[in-house]
C-alpha cells in the first residue's frame, strides 16, 4: 500500500512519514518538490541511523495524490480549501483528514467552518466518491517525530465508508502502540476535531507537554 | 465543606453522592423531597454495608442550594433552564455544571445552546457573582455508582474563578484515582462538554461500556 502525505514537509506530515515509512511505501508531497525530496531523505536518514529500513520519497502534492492508495491531508485548516482547490484525482481514493480548525487567543478554541468540521468541509470540496476518513487528529507533532519513543494513545476515526475506515484503523494499529477507535460516521467528526484544542489547553494550563488521550 | 447535589436522585447525582459522602457532608436535592430522603438513605446503606461511614441527607433542591458551599447541577440539559429558573440563592456559591447538551440519533452528537455550552448558558441564567465551574462531565453514571471499583479517569475543569476552580479540583483529586486537569476558562467549556457524546460513540461503535478518558 502506498501512502501519500499532502503537506508532508510540515511538522505533522514529517512525523507521520517517520512512523509510516518503515511499514508502507510513503510519498511525501509538497508544493515545493525540492523541499519534499529533502524531507524524504531526512526521514530515510533518521531511520537508517537507527538500523530501520524504509521507503520514503519526495514529490509534488499532485503526484502524492496520483500515486497513493491512501492520501493524508497533513495541512493546517487555513490551507485546506486552497490546497484541495489546486489538486485533482481524489475520486475513489481513501483520503484522511487530520485537520483541526482552531484558533489561539488566551486559550485554544475549536472554530469549525459552516459545515461543522474540517472533514465535513473537505467532503464538500472533494469529488463524490472520495472515501473520506477523519483520523490522526489527536497526536502532537513532537510525539510523531520522537521516533525512539512509543506512541501509546487512542486515535478516534470517523467515516461513512466502512471499508475505508477499517483500512485506516488497520494502518493506525500497526504504528507503535497506537490504538484506533471507531468514532462513528463523518458527521461525528466535530467531536473528534475539538479534542485537539482541548488537549492544547490541558498542556498549557497544567504545564504538560504534547498531551494525548486514551479511552479507558 | 457541604456539597449540595441538585437533581441528586438521578443516575449521575446518586453516583456522585456515593463517591462524595464518605469525604464531605452531602445534601441530595430533588424536586421530590421524599425521593431525596430515600436516595440519601440508600446511599448511606450502600456505604454502611461496606463499613464506610458517610454523611448524606435528602432535602429539596432549594435547601440543597441554600445549605451547601458547593452546588453540583446533576441534571439533564433539558432541565437546566427550568431548574435554574425555579431556584434562588446561588450568588457567591461555587456551582458545578457537569451538564452535556447532546442528542442521540444514529450516533451521539454535541448540540450546544446559543451560548456555546451548557455552562455558558448557566452563566447567563445565574446571578452575577455565582462562582461557576465546569467539571464531572466525562465519567459515566455506572462508574460513579460502582463503589467497589476505582475511578481512574481524567476530569477536565473550566472556570473563570481560579479559587473556585482550585476548590473543585481539590474535591475531584480526593475521589478514588480521579485526576483533575485545568482546562482553562469557562469559555473553553464547549470542548469539555463535547467529550461525553464522543465517549458514548466510542462505547457504542467499539462495543465497550462506560468509556472514560485519560490525558497522557
Amino acid at each position: 500500500m502506498k501512502i501519500g502525505i499532502v503537506g508532508g514537509t510540515g511538522d505533522i506530515g514529517e512525523g507521520i512519514a517517520v512512523r509510516l515509512s518503515p511499514l508502507y511505501e510513503v510519498i511525501i508531497g509538497s508544493r515545493d518538490e525540492g523541499k519534499a525530496a529533502e524531507a524524504g531523505q531526512c526521514c530515510a536518514d533518521l531511520l537508517k541511523a537507527r538500523g530501520i529500513s524504509c521507503t520514503c520519497s519526495g514529490v509534488s502534492n499532485q503526484q502524492a495524490v496520483d500515486e497513493a492508495d491512501v492520501v493524508i491531508l497533513a495541512i493546517p485548516f487555513r490551507h485546506l480549501e486552497p490546497t484541495l482547490g489546486d489538486l485533482t484525482g481524489f475520486k475513489n481514493k481513501i483520503v484522511v483528514s487530520p485537520v483541526n480548525p482552531m484558533d489561539k487567543r488566551d486559550f485554544f478554541t475549536f472554530i469549525p467552518p459552516a459545515e461543522g468540521s474540517a472533514a465535513l468541509m473537505a467532503k464538500r470540496l472533494l469529488p463524490t466518491g472520495t472515501r473520506l476518513v477523519t483520523a490522526f487528529n489527536t497526536v502532537a507533532a513532537n510525539r510523531w517525530k520522537a521516533v525512539d519513543e512509543e506512541l501509546d494513545y487512542a486515535i478516534p476515526v470517523c467515516s461513512d465508508d466502512q471499508e475505508a475506515k477499517a483500512t485506516v484503523m488497520g494502518i493506525i494499529n500497526r504504528i507503535s502502540k497506537l490504538k484506533a477507535f471507531d468514532a462513528g460516521p463523518l458527521a461525528a467528526s466535530p467531536m473528534v476535531e475539538c479534542i485537539t484544542p482541548l488537549l492544547l489547553n490541558i498542556a498549557r494550563f497544567n504545564k504538560m507537554k504534547d498531551v494525548g488521550i486514551r479511552f479507558v
